[in-house]
């Protein structure tokens, strides 16, 4: 992908609490379902019908407002795809990204030629709404917020995301992030209805530990699903992806006990940072940014030294100093936990 | 994907010889591998690397002039993405599509705006060397050729690759589709340090029987294998296409066998078609067209209603009257032909 989008370093066995996987792994349950798939189903193109009306029927929503994609990485550039083109139009379309961000959004605006309108954080990594509408005019195609927001973890509220919508030029939408939902006590699910300009994405990739196969999935209504699905690949969704998701919603026992899991890990974090006298913000998703200071990026080499793995953010807007503590297993959290309070506990 | 894009129709239980799919499945050790993943390697993002390396060095080249991807179908929309984009020119740029064709080419070719210029077959669907050179022009961007060609199975030679990719202005190139490679006795491969301007198009969907794994490649000169990879995700590739790729390069007995087994049905479907007195087209892939007359559409749906699944290609330019039938095992192809002569050798 583009130079906007930097892969994090490549990294040798260790304690993986860089990119917010699920430490566990996914569920045994899940597992099984991919083992069962046969030498002849691996042939033969895949087939989306029982798992596009299995996820309809757990998401309580028509089939065409769903699509399936090849993680939610796909759905993002898609609708970049469908919304931010040129074409015959004189002005190049534009698209607001509220940073910090996933990088795939600016990356996916700009491989498409369209202009990428970044708008800073409030204080504290605030969700700055009213920034967010100023940024907002009549070439305005895509907003791109997430809720949980990475890095910070934090909630952007309903009526926030509902202000954005409504300030948008007709044919704009806002494509929302909810890859870290199951972590969070809230959705936007319930008012797509009534805000039928808003797409959410979600995926498998992070509370049912599935980023490796490739599971995600946009919601939305049925003209704006029907719009990304005319650009989407037909096959794009692999056969280990329909068996997994099928049974992973049948699943929810793993994902509540992962959770708690993550829960718990959040809240060591946060007591190791009071120790610590380290500044951490409140977090909705399976990770937790923590304001280490200038040491930052040598804080991060020397917990990889040690066999652990976090992520250096402090090159984000907002993020001087910070780095990024997925939040798993707690025995796994406790592991880094010690490490870092080795490195950073001596002054 | 667009209407350009037409997904065969839904078929239940029977026997596929529709979409050209590997009928014996995907090889046993693949399988295994497959089944190796673990629950941790599941939910951790796949890394690309030991792959890279052991196909790079399986194909002969270095590991940037190969780029892995979710299919082939990823790699003919990347390329449609990093080259038939408008962005600023004020000319739309041209794809030229040597018809009849794989539809994602014009489709793909659509969906980022460019223009599609469809050339026809020549007499008996030889390939249109004189019409494709003459369609060239200075906003041609994408020459998309398939070899063997798909429907009719034959092989465009290695001279007509090469006047195409002399004839392009600078910075065009061939996309080269090679999806049916190792059914054919020749492939492009030894040419494309002479033609850097050629890019390779391979899957392991076919011969190796993963359609449903979703495991294809590019190769071709680094900067052209760097363009694509600039607009293609970083992590579309699962990590089951991963582990098969890397098992089924070290398979090659099993393609070997089941390559014996296309060669030996397609042998017999040619001895059918002369038996009933039906045209076939002479294939170096998979599959065999067979021109059974206006009622194609209605012989489809009557060896559909006995189980077995062809596809109807009556609607494609110089295919009137044709059905394709994919070859596979021998036994399978030989149930095929029984239905076939029950319904055509009444007369």
């Amino acid at each position: 992908m583009s130079d906007l989008y930097e892969r994090a370093p490549a990294r040798g066995p260790g304690l993986r609490l860089h990119l917010n996987e699920n430490t566990a792994g996914c569920s045994p349950q899940v597992l099984d379902a991919m083992r069962a798939v046969t030498a002849k189903q691996a042939a033969d193109y895949p087939d989306y019908d029982a798992t596009e009306r299995a996820c309809a029927d757990w998401l309580g929503v028509e089939p065409n407002r769903l699509l399936l994609t090849n993680g939610l990485d796909e759905g993002i550039y898609s609708t970049a795809v469908a919304w931010l083109q040129r074409f015959d139009s004189p002005q190049v379309a534009e698209a607001i990204v509220v940073e910090p961000a996933y990088a795939l959004f600016a990356a996916s605006a700009s491989v498409v030629g369209a202009s990428v309108i970044r708008v800073g954080p409030g204080a504290g990594l605030s969700f700055p709404l009213a920034e967010t509408l100023a940024a907002i005019g009549p070439s305005t195609r895509v907003v791109f917020i997430a809720s949980p927001a990475n890095p910070s973890g934090m909630l952007v509220t309903t009526d926030e995301v509902k202000a954005v919508a409504a300030a948008l030029p007709a044919g704009a939408i806002v494509f929302l992030d909810e890859a870290y939902v199951e972590f969070a006590g809230a959705t936007f699910a319930g008012e797509l209805d009534s805000c039928p300009n808003v797409l959410l994405g979600r995926t498998f990739a992070k509370a049912y530990g599935l980023a490796a196969v490739r599971a995600g999935y946009l919601v939305g209504a049925g003209e704006i699903i029907e719009r990304v699905r005319s650009v989407t690949l037909p096959f794009s969704v692999n056969v280990f992806a329909l068996a997994a998701m099928c049974a992973a919603i049948q699943d929810g026992d793993y994902v509540k006990w992962y959770v708690a899991q993550v829960d718990a890990s959040r809240r060591r974090i946060y007591e190791t940072c009071k120790r610590l006298g380290l500044d951490s913000w409140p977090s909705q998703a399976n990770f937790v940014l923590v304001r280490v200071g200038p040491e930052a990026p040598a804080i991060v080499e020397a917990l990889a030294a040690r066999g652990v793995f976090v992520r250096d953010r402090s090159s984000m807007p907002g993020c001087a100093g910070c780095i990024r503590i997925t939040a798993g297993l707690v025995d796994h959290t406790a592991a880094c936990l010690t490490e870092l309070e080795a490195l950073c506990g001596k002054g």
